[in-house]
């Protein structure tokens, strides 16, 4: 689209979600308890079963049942149906909305129907998540996590600029967004001693600043996705927060890596940006000649995006989020399109609703370091909070975090990803128990 | 059951599958695709959907939509009722097979229905899989791969006596025995030239002798289950072979584990065992006295399993397998039910059908090792084929490998888990592709 349309739904200058957006979520109410699948217009969710039973979603090719495709409680079977469907639905959904399109603009019984408030709506995990996987690809976080543990001159694991190091996270405990996280308790040491661990919730409960694919159309076990096609099997972004308790992750991950420092809770948001959406957005990624990466992981044309991603945190007994970081998922050194080629060139098959996640998406600068972690240096340096004059290493019980992410197009309108949000709950758990 | 009962049905003296047993399977047939639940009885599957529809178990307390639960492609609804319901069921099942009763003895048409033989029938995975966890837990096996990589004197890491170690592997390529597996393809470096990686297919593809567990009632996020509660909350026992590509896994691993090293496939044997089956096989694990486990580890009753373990293979262009190791389930360090307390002492959830492996189960002598690495340290010694005259260090296309376990009981019927088997199809992709 290359003039800006707008809808005849009123949507702010600073909304997230114009008509240029349309990103697809789960959702229910109080009055229709049953999940079913609908998009994001300004301040409202425009219900796709509802318009799908209209009849509005007719004549797409490929989606041969919309009101069963729209009415589920996840997204699973649209992603299954490839790009060209999510493409023309997606377009279809613009047109329907638009400004100059009567057939819902002039229906105010199927808008009474089929419009929702967001804030009367609650969010689901947007598809059924079969696996998870967390990948490590900002070189500036896993730099700064290599000098803080290895040194300035170790700082990269030798196999860390060749490969989109990943690994397979938990799905049963990925929640969506306003879901609170149970502090978690477990085995840790004490740099006194170190090979005596004792049993105490977890000192060094931190977030990490990540972005969130969904797998689209997947593979055949034993098959791979090439990197010409990698693009179009995923279904768009989402933002992760994934929770780790540094402590326990620190005693546990030698030698088969992370795990229950990981897997109390991950938090995603509810509303899925399309690639389509992020079009206009994509950018030139980090150069990639020193090395060259393999031949399965070259891409030849614009891989990256520039999104601002935020971190905001609203310490206990405080009544402001404020921001501690600000990234962009340009910085990124691997590409999602890279992660999902490595992920599959062994034959690995992803399935429709899959997710993965970028990992940490720190900047070049402190300001965009996406850990506190990172932002207080393993704890040696106090994160303040300028306002609200708190002081933070790792978090505290009761303190309330929220990732967000945005940019401006040149139109002048605003593609965004909405909030992420969780909040901490105490331990149930004392030492030694 | 202090007597021994026997079947109507005949079952030979070495079947896996006698009255005293009857694991929990998915099974489909060419006159009916659609896959349901079943249990083994000798050499005939019988057909739960079709037992519950005749109303033979109504009744049971806890179960009481007899046909919705096993008219179904997966255990998972079975798995979620819960240790009364899976105990009652089996015995009104055992009941119902026995020579005394004649229900089913008796009634012809019934048993034309309900009958079906091994021989005829596909299994299918057990459970719809949300999340598999594989541990790290036979102390001779990490001892091993310690000596291996890092030398005698530090074998064993530091965490390992305090932690069942484990990590996230991949549900989505879990495959049934008799799935054939393609060799995977990836980096991989040379001793020579240890940090410029090359494309090729894996060099080392090896098997893991493992047996999996699955979670039956599963616990809420945040809440964990206390090792007293764990047995309960274990539906049953399996086979499990995680295929590896040792040369992919050694330059991908460092510091997130292994990942497409591994997912490139996992072989489940069909027939869930349950732990009532394996009751009188309970024997006392390894001491853990040094050190002595935290207290949510510590438990005070048996709770190994004393079952042998048997890795055969078949090499291209031979026509018979031929066994290469035997171990026992009873020399694993960390119990199943230790497993299970230490994944949920964070608040991590499990689900009804979560699976989860023991890792690698190798014994004390070299006859005892349960993977081509230990056998073979690492390509260093062949392994010979008596019959054959074959060698191999690690696995060739075309090679068979079967996993199978079982033990004789005082009374003389035997317990066993039947198949777990696959072939190596040749790597789809050249070097450097
Ligand atoms: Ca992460
Ligand atoms: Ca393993
Ligand atoms: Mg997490
Ligand atoms: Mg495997
Ligand atoms: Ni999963």
């Amino acid at each position: 689209m290359s003039t800006v349309v707008q809808s005849f739904i009123p949507v702010a200058k600073d909304s997230h979600f114009p008509i240029q957006n349309i990103p697809f979520g789960v959702f229910s109410t109080a009055q229709q308890t049953t999940p079913r699948v609908g998009v994001a217009i300004g301040e409202q969710v425009l219900d796709l079963a509802v318009i799908a039973k209209a009849g509005l979603l007719n004549g797409i090719e490929g989606l041969n049942d919309p009101v069963a495709v729209f009415d589920k409680p996840a997204l699973n079977e649209f992603m299954g149906l490839g790009k060209p469907v999510w493409r023309a639905t997606r377009l279809a959904i613009q047109k329907l909305l638009s400004e100059n399109e009567p057939t819902l603009r002039d229906n105010s019984e199927l808008q009474g129907r089929a419009l929702v408030k967001q804030a009367d709506v609650t969010m689901h995990l947007p598809a059924q998540i079969g696996d998870y996987t967390d990948f490590y690809c900002s070189r500036e976080h896993a730099t700064n996590v290599g000098i803080m543990f290895r040194g300035k001159d170790n700082a990269l694991q030798p196999n860390w600029l060749h490969i989109p190091v990943g690994y397979h996270g938990r799905a049963s405990s990925l929640v969506v967004s306003g879901t609170d996280i149970r502090r978690p308790a477990g085995q840790r040491i004490t740099p006194q001693n170190k090979t005596s661990p004792f049993f105490a919730p977890s000192a060094k409960l931190d977030i990490e600043l990540e972005v969130g694919w969904f797998v689209g159309k997947g593979n055949t076990l034993g098959e791979r996705i090439d990197i010409a096609d990698a693009k179009d099997h995923i279904f768009g972004l989402v933002l992760v927060n994934d929770w780790s308790a540094r402590d326990i992750q620190a005693w546990e991950y030698v030698p088969l890596g992370p795990f229950l420092g990981k897997n109390f809770g991950t938090t995603v948001s509810p509303w899925i940006v399309t690639l389509d959406a992020l079009e206009e957005f994509m950018v030139d990624g980090p150069s990639q000649t020193e090395p060259a990466p393999l031949k399965y992981l070259q891409e030849n044309k614009k891989s990256a995006y520039d999104i601002d991603l935020e971190v905001q945190i609203k310490p206990n007994q405080t009544s402001k989020f404020e921001k501690v970081a600000l990234s962009n998922l340009k910085y990124m050194y691997w590409s999602v399109t890279q992660q999902l080629a490595h992920h599959t060139v062994n034959g690995c098959n992803m399935r429709p609703g899959d997710m993965c996640a970028t990992g940490t998406l720190s900047g070049p600068e402190k300001e965009n370091f996406g850990s506190l972690l990172e932002l207080s240096w393993n704890g040696t340096e106090k994160v303040i909070f300028k306002e609200s004059k708190q002081e933070r290493t790792f978090l505290e019980d009761g303190d309330e975090v929220n990732l967000t992410a945005y940019k401006d197009s040149k139109s002048g309108y605003r593609i965004g990803f909405g909030d992420c949000h969780g909040k901490i709950l105490p331990c149930l758990y004392d030492n030694d128990a």
